[in-house]
């Protein structure tokens, strides 16, 4: 073949019919191959777009036996003549030149047919990216991962790593999972008869994080605003389509920041990162849009266009109490609020998300600065359509002995490192969390949180 | 006080005297305060510059008892005049109005003095971002994690997240950390005694990933260019300046990229990283060029300013063994490099960062494309100085048959999924590994790792 320069199908389709009489070369993976006698026709994909380019092969330059690899499946390399379409779909299309034939796909390749069920697919999870939808919910993972740094890098924010394994569980978030390098068939043991740790690799009982919240507080009472965006883990034996045992979480903390500016930047947060969306994955939301949830653009709108309402957990509870409306679950004040009663705010009274504030601090973390009532804290919780909670957040007790009586009347021990944030030199901060797989489904509109992440882990299963 | 706007230190000192007559809102943490009778000068810090603004107290304006609390780590809110500075070293000043004092820093505050030193600093890791170095280091580190991200997103790659927790160890990286929830006091055994995983929370023994390589290659395969960015986990048990127990990876692969190809992205992704610091870091960088490393600025132009030398392995042991060097390891065809080796090549031979190619196959994995010798596998490392090898990549083995006779003669198993992206539309395919922290030491011309990343994980130690 000539030396000329490869395109993606992205760019070959962006430059269009513009560049119409040019040769390109092209590779990928082909999608379908159609034709009859005279001509043959191969939708190609590469994965840079979930649009295929059609390649064109005159039957009067290739033969079939030069043709009878490219099924579906297969990788080949193309150059040709590129010329405006005469097809519907496309505006442009190659006529083959050239063609290498790179790897084939035997009959038993499993994504032969279209229309394969998500469950299917799931069991498929090394090869599930190379069909359209995953190809589309990966590449708005990809958006939003970058709209989230781009976000906080364009406003001070400093891109902060806490920890993955961790000797401490203060903020209980969560069931954990245990790491060490002990041979179980040959556990070393104190004289008492316990597990000696101290022959573990980190000297001591050692768990994999269910936040990097609190490390995080340390990251911004020195640097002032951060964020995180790492892997979390929780034990939980939950079988749901809402949560995985390893799952990606943002946590941004921002020093000097008080209840009001958390809920400002919450807001401008998620719909900065929607919007990148809507305007950077517009083919990939189409297409999820047309086949999976007709309603996900105009929710996607919806939320960027509205402004969020603001109110009080007491007021939510007594709204709900008169709604009228039964729940399964009763409601009633000081009850940590279910899915469904969260989504009868957003999407039946108010129409609109909604910023619920100030919780019983009963049913809040011990990091939660409590207000002058005595009874509930600075919490914050983003509601959303279809989703309920999809961040949660607070400003945070900077004062040392107000805290220091929650951490006792809770009994936490080893906090030593984390009460010195509010020993020396302690502010007013605050901070949120958000799951970003919580903000994948959303914007992908897929039901099951294992259709959002490539791998995904939850109980009885870690494979690939 | 008035409901002014706050500006951060970093937005103040941009400004700069521009602005002088308005009335400023700052807040942050007091560095130092000295002064007279008449006057006091506090250096004010707030985490988003190295820099810190002076704020002036009037005596006349404020009582010795106002200005008590005021010591280095207090935390304070000041309202004054942006005027033009008279003394050295700042360009502006404020001269302070109002006074609000957040939160005191008692005598027994550990970062009072100057001059600590980097072990010190490392046992109270959770204060330590407060320093200039540690917050010049993890501006540093946020900088270079947000320019791989910006360098990947506008070449079209897509952002993977591979999994890590994994039943897998494929690679054969590394010593691994299990991950379990089965009870250690309470071990369930099978008949024949042995330890029953089917009981553990992924219904098998799991571990942490020592590499996302192989799932990155599932990615590559579909969506083209992906890269990830996580952390990694090796049990070794190193206790040395340049292991980490936890760190954080970079593994871009792409699909129809050959070796070549994959020098060029190499050598482009680091120049643009190291560029890009030194354009968004230029006064942290300078502080640990002044303390800590003279040469460190120099060191970064250099690589950026050189074309790398690209050399195949053979050739470089030649050099070396010609070399009459006394090297502390012996040399010799079929050995793995030392660091001695590769910076001999780097900082005497050829003074410019090398790629080094076609490895012995023996010393190299499993996945590395073998070249026509039968010998040798189309590796690359990247060499650079100070650091020897800073980039290890490869093009893949993309032929079914030649990679199932290298992994049956390595007796590895549980490799069908990994196979599958050569039995169905294989394509050409190369990639490479970039350890984060190794970059970061690179740029800040740190000496140890336990100090470009917030909480190191190594042997006996998970504190905070």
């Amino acid at each position: 073949m000539e030396d000329i320069r490869r395109k993606t199908v992205k760019t070959v389709l962006t430059e269009g019919a513009s560049h119409a009489g040019e040769i390109v070369d092209v590779k990928g993976w082909v999608r379908t191959r159609r034709g009859n006698k005279n001509v043959q026709f191969v939708a190609l994909n590469d994965g840079s777009t979930i649009n295929n380019l059609q390649i064109v092969f005159d039957l009067s330059k290739f033969s079939d036996d030069d043709l009878k690899a490219i099924t579906t499946g297969s990788s080949i390399h193309v150059q040709g003549e590129l010329v405006a379409s005469q097809g519907a779909g496309q505006s442009v299309e190659v006529q083959a030149r050239e063609l290498e034939v790179y790897g084939t796909a035997p009959g038993d390749y499993p994504l032969q047919k279209k229309g394969h069920t998500l469950e299917f697919l799931r069991e498929k999870a090394h090869l599930r990216p190379r069909t359209n939808t995953f190809g589309a919910v990966l590449r708005i993972r990809h958006a939003l991962a970058y709209a989230i740094h781009k976000f906080f890098n364009d406003k001070g924010f400093y891109y902060f790593h806490t920890p993955l394994i961790t000797a401490s569980d203060c903020e209980g978030a969560g069931a954990q999972f245990q790491v060490t390098t002990l041979p179980l068939n040959d556990l070393p043991k104190d004289e008492a008869g316990n597990i000696d740790y101290s022959q573990d690799f980190f000297g001591k009982l050692a768990s994999l994080t269910v936040s990097g919240q609190l490390e995080g507080e340390l990251g911004a009472t020195a640097l002032g605003l951060i964020y995180t965006f790492g892997p979390t883990f929780r034990a939980e034996n939950s079988n749901t389509p809402r949560h995985l045992s390893e799952f990606w979480m943002i946590e941004p903390e921002m020093a000097f920041y008080e209840i009001a500016d958390n809920m400002d930047l919450a807001e401008e947060f998620i719909k900065y990162c929607i919007t990148y969306a809507l305007e950077h994955c517009a083919d990939d939301i189409k297409f999820l849009n047309d086949h999976f949830d007709k309603e996900l653009i105009d929710r996607l709108k919806f939320v960027v266009e509205n402004d969020f309402v603001r109110l009080p957990y007491t007021e939510g509870v007594k709204i709900l109490e008169e709604s009228g409306k039964k729940f399964e679950f009763p409601v009633y004040w000081g009850v940590d609020l279910a899915s469904e009663h969260e989504r009868y705010l957003v999407e039946e009274h108010f129409k609109k998300p909604v910023i619920l504030t100030d919780y019983p601090k009963e049913i809040k973390a011990f990091y939660m600065k409590l207000n002058d009532d005595g009874k509930t804290v600075r919490a914050m919780d983003v509601l959303f359509p279809k989703i309920g909670e999809i961040i949660g957040g607070s400003q945070r007790e900077e004062n040392y002995e107000k805290l220091q009586k929650r951490i006792e009347e809770l009994g936490l021990t080893g906090m030593d490192w984390y009460m010195d944030t509010r020993k020396y030199g302690t502010v007013p901060h605050s901070g949120f969390g958000l799951g970003f797989e919580r903000l994948v489904l959303f914007v992908t509109g897929m039901q099951n949180i294992r259709d959002v992440i490539p791998f995904p882990r939850y109980p009885k299963n870690c494979e690939f």
